[in-house]
Formats: structure tokens, sequence, C-alpha cells
């Protein structure tokens, strides 16, 4: 996995570097950069990897793939904002509103936002009716039911009195972090017009067994290893998959997830060797 | 054309309101509703009347025109930040992060630009190539050299020493409110798969009278009227077309742009009467 991922990167840099290119140099042009350096690639892999097994070439998959990390990479940055998680550290780097302004961290996202569908027009990934599947997908990931409602939920979470049950942060976090997720693997059989039903359960049980692993890392992680500050979750006193289900049994829970999600590639046989892999990664991780 | 401004009005409602359903009732749902009333609607009717004039039916534009005007208020609240101009009143009304929270206004945004790219899948449109040229124009509206960016020109004018000049002024209001309006007038054409060419020349000096418009109603507009705070540049010793050219200066060159605009649709005849009415209501209004 780790040669494939490698070669993902670098690809990845070079889509990400010729959709910033399209924007007049100036500080914005500057943060948009900033904010899509580093990150383990994991969503842009999903796209990648679930185009190969439905064999759609790695130049049809890769505006794509750039498209989520944009996202992705707008998301963080306004989750950071001081209005909203408040953080000063991502990545190992400076948030972007610390290095630049908030003004500059809200615009970057923005303008993020509008890159990542910008990329989805691309000819290369497909036809028409390719392209559209996708951006209905995409926006539907993004908006309603989405990330950015899930982030929404998240906030509204802090600020009440009440504690989120088992329930209540799995339908969080499905929306928060799984939708984009889901998206990604998903990507590859959207773009090819075939069945996305297998990678969609793969997803699933990879998107939630990720988030545990994050409010794992939230409570036994090294800041100079995740890049992000630790222990938040705990100090702000939110409820977490740790804090309901304790730290073994969250630990239990994420493996469950991901043989849950491996077996569900079962019909792709060896083909989804990275794509388990990759699963395993997810929870076994430090950063 | 006030009959059908008015038509046009209604029937944008009803299409955010359509789309704004699609949401979880909830905090996020509410304040994306709130962002989206009111307003003169300039941008949808736009949509609307350039797709009249190239034989494309209201059902088939009104999607496009409602995620114009949903794109237009994710931008309003975001610009209305106190990061950003800091404002309080819009519409009349308390702005966003006032009635709401900067949390939710900045999610509220982000959520109403993915909707307005979910608007523009919508199969009523017209063919999957049809959809796609739409997605395109408006991403390059929204990002690479147009609002955003034209935004962050604008915040990074007012904490500089040096006062823009009028060459400087033009280029920012291009892009900042210029690239979202030739967008919207061009939009009927780029539907058809029409030239857009004469309607862009329309939208290019409509876009600029209507932004002298609203300079001049910085200096010489009431509060009650205009629903948002006057004499905002002036305090803040901002460069505005007002402060380069002088009050009748500034009108002059309006009415010129809005001459020129209303000739670049000699083409269309009679049928381009509404665009016309338009131009001149752009820098004869009061609000």
């Amino acid at each position: 996995m780790q040669a494939r991922l490698d070669e993902v990167k670098a690809q990845l840099r070079g889509a990400l570097d010729a959709a910033l290119a399209q924007y007049p140099k100036g500080e914005l042009a500057d943060a948009m950069a900033y904010a899509t350096v580093g990150g383990k690639r994991i969503r842009g892999f999903l796209v990648m990897e679930s185009a190969r097994l439905h064999g759609v070439p790695d130049e049809a998959a890769l505006p794509v793939a750039a498209a989520v990390e944009a996202l992705h990479a707008y998301s963080l940055v306004h989750d950071d904002l001081p209005a909203m998680d408040d953080d000063d550290l991502r990545r190992g780097m400076p948030t972007c509103h610390v290095q630049w302004s908030e003004a500059t961290a809200i615009l970057a996202g923005d303008a993020l936002q509008a890159m990542a569908f910008r990329l989805l027009t691309d000819d290369a990934i497909g036809d028409a009716e390719a392209r559209l599947r996708i951006v209905r997908a995409f926006a539907d990931a993004v908006g309603a039911g989405g990330m950015v409602w899930g982030q929404a939920l998240d906030i509204a979470a802090e600020s009440s009195v009440q504690t989120l049950d088992l329930k209540a942060i799995t339908r969080l976090q499905r929306a928060k972090t799984g939708a984009l997720i889901r998206f990604a693997a998903t990507a590859g059989a959207l773009i090819a017009g075939d069945d996305p039903d297998a990678l969609d359960r793969y997803a699933a049980g990879l998107g939630l067994a990720f988030q545990i692993a994050d409010d794992i890392l939230d409570v036994v992680g090294d800041e100079n290893v995740t890049g992000k500050r630790v222990g938040k979750d705990g100090a702000a006193g939110k409820a977490t998959f740790v804090s309901i289900l304790g730290l073994e049994g969250a630990r239990d829970e994420a493996r469950r997830l991901v043989h849950e999600a491996q077996t569900a590639l079962d019909g792709y046989g060896e083909a989804a060797g990275n794509l388990r892999e990759l699963a395993r990664f997810v929870i076994e991780r430090d950063t």
C-alpha cells in the first residue's frame, strides 16, 4: 500500500498545484496552497483505489481525488477558526488564520470549495453524464445531511448541556466525517457508472473506525506526532466514542468496524488489497 | 419589468424553499433560510431574462437563478462577518452572525455554496453537457479571478496604506461583484449553447454601473431605505468610485456604462426591454 500511497500523494500534489495556479498570485492563493500542504491523503487515496477497482484510469480519477482533498482542506481551515474549534496547530504547522488572518482563512476556505467543484468539471474524468453524477454526489456529501450539517451538529453539541449518547454521536460523525469518506470510496464506481454498494458499505465502517481512532488519538496521542493539539475533547467535557465506550471498548469497536469494512470488499478479491490494508492503517496510525 | 420581477421573485422563493427543505431541520437550516430572505433578486432576474431571450423555458432556468441567489446570499453572510466587513444590518434585518452566531454564519455560508452547486445539477436545466457548461462557468465566477478573489483584494486594500486608483478599483469590482453578474446575465445563452458575447458586454457595463450606484448610495443613501449601514466607506477612508470621481463624476460614469450596456442588447430588439429597463433601475434605485 505504501508505494501506491506515495505515488498518489505525488499525483495529488501535481493536480492541486495545477488547480491553484489558476488563482492570481497573492495572499489568497498563498493561503489556499498552504492549506493543501501535507495530510494523510486518505480521501484522495480512496478515490484513486476505488477507481482502479472499476477500471477507471488514474488520469480520470485524479481531478476527483484532488477535489476531495481541496474540499477536506477547506473544511479544516473553517473548523479551525476561532468561532469554531479555535485550533492553532494543524499538520504540525500554525493553522491558516494564525499564519494569515481570519478574513483570509474564511476566504481561502470558500475558494477551496469552489476550486473543488471546478475540478469536478475536468474533461479527463469522463463524459458529461459521469461528471454530473460526481458533482451531484459531491454536493450531497458536503451539503444537506453531509459534512457541513455534521459540523453544525458538533458545534451545537458543544454548547448544549445534554451530552450525546452513542446513537447521537454516531449520527453526527456519519455526517461530519463519514459523508466525504463515503463519497471518496464510491467515486470510482460512480465515474464508471457501476454499482457503488460494496464500496459504500466498506466506507461506512471505515469512516466510523477512522473517527473512533481520532477520538483515541485525542486521549493517547502525542502532539509532536499527530501535528495537532490533543486532549481537547476531554478538557472540553465533550462526548466522544472514548468517553462513552471507554478506551478498550472504543478499540474493540474500531477493530469490529474495520473487519466489517474489509469483509464488504470480498467481491473484489485480491484487487482490493490496498483498501483492506488502508482500513487496518486507519486504526493503527499514530498521526 | 416590475410584473416580471415580481413573478421571478415568487418563483425564486419557491425554488429556494424546495432546496432548503433538503436540509434537516435545525439552526443551520434556519440560518440558511434567513440568509435567503429578501434582496432585490437582480442576479436571479438576469438569469431568467437571459434565458427567455434564448428560448430557454422558465422551469429550466429557475434552478440556475436559485443557485445564483443562494451563492449571493452566502457571499453576503461571509462578507458581513466580524473578521470581514463587520456589518450588523442587512436587508433591514440583523446580519446572520448577529441573529445566530459566528460559527453558524460561517457554516450557513459554506452550506449555501454547496446548495448552489447542487441546484446546478437539476435535470430540469437541460442535458448533461448544458449543465456542465453552467457548473464550470459558475465555479469560475466564484473562484479563480472571480468573486472570492475580488473580496480578498477588497480586504487587502482596506489594510493597505496605498489608496486604490480608478484602474485598481475597477479591476477589483469586476471580480468582486462583476463576475457573478456576468455569469447570471450570460446563463441563458450558456444553457442554450448560444454565443453569450452580447450578454457578456451588457453585464460588464451593468456590473460596474451597479457598483458605482452602491458607492453613491453609501454616501447619499438612507439606512431606513437601503436596509444596510451607510457612510461606512467614507468613515473607513476607503477608495470608492465616488471618492475618486466625485459624486457627479460617478453619476456620469454610471449613466455612460448603462448606455453602453443597453447598446450591447441592440441585436435582441424589443425582446430585451426588461434587461434595458433593469440597467436603468440599477442606477436609479434608492435601495
